[in-house]
């Protein structure tokens, strides 16, 4: 019966799903998803905001919102973005349902069939999709210890027919944050080349050292050239992923695009959410909870760095994270993430392949290892039979 | 800078955020959008629900979940929709972001640029919104009081190129229900032209009176020719729009495409008001309030059409409501909608003129009126003011 559907449909969506549903399987030791631990979820603080919440709001949160999102929210994540630096007064700011309905927008209202899309190597999966659905032809660049490499940004801005955006996670998400040089060459570049940016920063908060932050100043913050960029950030990774409240901060005339597409995809983002969402955010136990996932976090990549130290092959390298969820392996040559998988897996380890991050979904001598939602207790269990599989691999 | 953007962008959508904040503006009686009452949405239903939740449940409410859904829901929605008579087990059921994110789904799945698309007229706005993005073309077939006409239909679906689809209202938004005959004929048709039809159904369970029940058979429930039908339903109408839930019943094929696109537009729906709408679902506080919200709605649908009988110039022609929240106003020859909203707005009344549910965007002399969440004590006022108004338009 799909006779009917379009000519081309491509998603690369199994991935997700798996590592979606693979915290359920709670037999194994599983390192895929970036998911917060769920033991870690503010889920009394969301207790006491529900019940402190009146009628007439509770009310208002079973009603439809405007599209734009729910008044109070939008006030408060302008003064908390205001509060970061970044330029809030020049631009409009929509919220999302997620960072991933942010995403979605930006390629909706940009992508004709063909059209390039520059990302970074490696990137998040479910950009890949979203820019995939539109049929665009994905250019990657690859990044180094500093970020994107200046390079082959240049190089593939400067391949005609010109791309419609770049998209970069400067933060956490990648082995390495992007370092401030970087971030200004990569700026001026983009510059030259009218090159709108995307840049999706989740991860922004969880930085493990106050010092930390000095780095991670994102771009929209750092632009003074008008170059127009697209700013989505999300509380999934601190509040709660269930939530699914994102924001755009963009361009006047993106957002306000974006906003009319979102009207189609669905109408508003859910009130409930967003009023709890904002309760959280304005109060004073944000920012106590914000340093009290930080130190967990810290606390579990450090037990997985340590891991990893004593158990891997001299041959695997890997980043050691300031931030964030993950850490990244990269495999002695000739070693394939799927063959680690398939021998890990029976023996209850997983984790994601590289090649489900590569924008041409082929690379694979990596992996990503989330150190997020596993109980600390499995981490070296899991690392230890990890370190004997890529072992067993390149013997 | 949007001339980076697609080469074709329309959406019609500024009539939705009308509709949307109307009934946030206090001073006016509004009879805009298709939303509940606040007064009689569920807040101490959703109350007790939530203070029922166990941590563990809470817990997983603020977690991703699985992008077809909350199992616990899918199961529920599944039951339900069988009570109803519906296949489940012949289809794949996937619960979505509201019913818009099911239309929207279907639009993404199936439209290339240029592609056409059924639709009956009047239609629902959004539906026009989601198709237009994909720059589908949309050929309007008439409505009268049995339904969709089979002629219209016929010659539509025999038109080339052929349509990709059919998307039909049958329940209660429209003027007037389909009749079972009706559906029936325009079964026949689709079946002939091998054309998928997508049918909502949000307002199904606000019919006025038991008896009702006998005509608002989902079409899906009387299809036994193998023709492809994805039903939506949606409850929004019904629990409130704020929640976000809404399901998408339908073949296996379609359903997981659907499925896999959603994944990058929204992850997944976000849980904690998938796990009310399921615990609601299952109360046996569920009939009751259903019974409660029935009766309500039926005593301002008998409030206004008292009103229309009383003020309305005997050129004016309107439905009887035998369900939903609407009363369609279909006016005097050459009296526009738009100048009896000009009109009306500055004494305080308003309502969507008829061209908003035209997929053309054009005929406009008709309106609707929602008679759901105004006052009931504002309903006389607003139609005598309404009243005078036409009167004068056609004087």
């Amino acid at each position: 019966m799909l006779r009917y559907a379009k000519s081309v449909f491509n998603v690369c969506s199994q991935d997700i799903r798996d590592v979606m549903s693979a915290a359920d399987r709670a037999h194994m030791i599983s390192f895929t998803g970036g998911m917060p631990d769920k033991r870690l979820l503010p889920v009394d603080e969301i207790d006491a905001i529900y019940c402190k919440l009146g009628r007439e709001v509770k009310q208002r949160g079973l009603q439809y919102g405007p599209t734009g999102g729910y008044p109070a929210l939008v006030e408060s994540v302008r003064c908390y973005l205001q509060a970061k630096g970044l330029p809030v007064e020049h631009h409009r700011l929509l919220i999302t349902t997620g960072s991933m309905q942010a995403i979605y927008l930006i390629a909706k209202i940009f992508l004709d069939p063909g059209d390039r899309v520059i990302l970074e190597h490696p990137t998040f999966m479910g950009a890949i999709a979203a820019f995939k659905s539109f049929q665009a032809a994905l250019i990657d660049v690859a990044t180094d210890e500093q970020g994107m490499e200046p390079e082959g940004l240049a190089r593939a801005a400067a391949q005609p027919p010109l791309s419609k955006f770049a998209y970069v996670i400067p933060n956490f998400h990648n082995p390495w944050p992007y370092s401030m040089a970087r971030k200004e060459a990569l700026l001026d570049i983009l510059h030259q080349r009218k090159l709108v940016l995307l840049e999706d920063d989740p991860y922004n908060e969880l930085y493990f050292e106050e010092a930390e932050q000095n780095r991670i100043t994102p771009m929209i913050a750092m632009n003074n050239t008008g170059l127009p960029i697209c700013y989505t950030g999300s509380f999934s990774k601190v509040l709660g992923p269930g939530m699914r409240v994102g924001w755009l901060l963009g361009p006047e005339e993106i957002v306000r695009h974006a906003e009319a597409v979102k009207q189609s995809i669905d109408a508003c983002t859910p009130m409930f959410t967003q009023m709890r969402a904002n309760e959280f955010l304005i109060s004073p136990r944000f920012e106590t909870y914000l340093a009290g996932i930080r130190l967990a976090y810290k606390q579990r990549g450090q037990t997985m760095l340590a891991a990893l130290d004593r158990y891997m092959p001299k041959a695997v390298r890997y980043n050691r994270p300031t931030g964030g969820f993950y850490i990244w392996l990269f495999l002695p040559e000739g070693v394939d993430a799927a063959s680690v998988l398939h021998r890990a897996m029976p023996r209850g380890v997983e984790f994601v392949v590289g090649k489900s991050f590569d924008p041409q979904g082929v690379k694979n001598d990596f992996l990503r290892l989330a150190f997020c939602h596993t109980a600390e207790e499995n981490i070296e269990p899991g690392i230890r039979v990890l370190a004997e599989v890529i072992e067993e691999c390149y013997d």
